[in-house]
């Protein structure tokens, strides 16, 4: 048992080469820009500052988010603690928009498609087309999910529905566990997290914005909840002003 | 299911400070060179060009098996692949020789208890000072173990009686799983695992050098044991060469 037991940190990857391209990234498995990885090593110093000691790290299956943790875990001297991966915490499924520019996507969609599609709870992108949902199927990283469980596209409640269930039998187990833990992964599985977290409303979830490699924590509450309600970014107003960016991705 | 299932490859960590600095690294936490970062890129091209790609992969505790790890699966395209670590990976715990240097202690010790040392199945060298050992047992990452389990030093055979469970219980269970299975650890510790799939006698132990970063594979036999006895170097002649520089370690 380390300090801080039963503590919760949220980290989006560093900036990946879909962030510096401004396309959407989804499942499409983008890598870390050199800046990227120099946001990692700042995140681990300020969660070093902090003096937290993670115990278990819960990464997605795409690269950016394992190569993010490597980074951090090794800044941290805890490369050897377990790690945890799940498609479950995978970006979400973008379909068709997978790779396609956002500010491209805003100007041929319109502005209000554009934020529906991105912000909204229900509405889901056109699909990934057969040929490229083939590829996936065939990748073997997903190779455990039924063929039907394969998403080709995804609303944000559709991420939700996804994530809940590793929050609540991995993720939370290993927090009353009185286990620090850290979660590397994505705007969108972390916006879902966050919403489950906070039992957000719909008007919060669509302000609400993760910035890239930014530490979120949530200790635990006295009611077994994670808190604060939001959490407290290490560095809270350079997150802020990240957090404004990535609202206006897609924006001229 | 991939290519190659039930197929074993054993790797020891590339080139780590410890090795350059011709000292006994053991439980001490020796990062890897520049030199033994491109060596664990060589040995991923290796892997790949074999056809091999490994679903699970096991390291122990120590940062110069994690980071060889990491870097043979990114050149792989397999960072998503589920991560085992065990402490009876490790190397072994070379007690007082830790940090030494082995020309050093060679000379101090003389040539005959010197390699009894190193190559005999139940000599100890001299325990860890009681200070050091308290270090290591205050070390979060040997939490788990039950603070008499944790060597103050060990003989080889000690090393082969804490690497077995892992062997039987874990690994051995992937590749009866039909899984492809990738072991990144030790001179000694992987020494230990081929003296138990080769069922070698004291001679052979003796004589066996593993070369760092240098994949020796093994496949499923008819009768369900790892094949071919000795296993097989992707690149024999420089495989062999390397493994005779390690046999002459401290000699001037």
């Amino acid at each position: 048992m380390t300090r801080a037991a039963g503590t919760l940190i949220l980290l989006r990857h560093g900036q990946s080469e879909a962030n510096v391209a401004g396309v959407f990234g989804g499942w499409a498995d983008y890598r870390l820009t050199p800046r990227g990885e120099e946001q990692a090593v700042g995140a681990a110093r300020l969660i070093a500052q902090a003096g937290l000691l993670p115990d278990v790290v819960h990464t997605s299956l795409l690269h950016r988010s394992i190569r993010t943790a490597q980074i951090v875990l090794d800044g941290l001297g805890r490369s050897w603690i377990p790690v945890r991966r799940a498609w479950r915490l995978n970006e979400r499924q973008y379909g068709a928009l997978t790779g396609r520019g956002k500010q491209e996507t805003r100007h041929a969609a319109g502005a209000e498609r554009y934020e529906s599609w991105r912000r909204s709870l229900h509405r889901r992108p056109p699909p990934l087309p057969e040929d490229r949902l083939a590829l996936l199927r065939a990748d073997p990283r997903y190779a455990p999910l039924p063929g039907d469980a394969l998403p080709a596209v995804e609303s944000f409640s559709d991420v939700v529905a996804r994530v809940l269930p590793y929050w609540a039998d991995v993720v939370a187990a290993d927090l009353f566990q009185g286990r620090s833990v850290l979660v590397v992964a994505h705007g969108n599985s972390l916006r879902a997290l966050v919403a489950l977290l906070d039992d957000l409303d719909e008007p919060a979830i669509r302000a609400l914005n993760i910035p890239t490699a930014e530490p979120l924590l949530y200790t635990r509450g006295p009611d077994l909840r994670p808190s604060p309600r939001g959490g407290r970014y290490l560095a809270p107003d350079r997150a802020r002003t990240a957090a404004q960016a990535v609202a206006a991705e897609g924006h001229a």
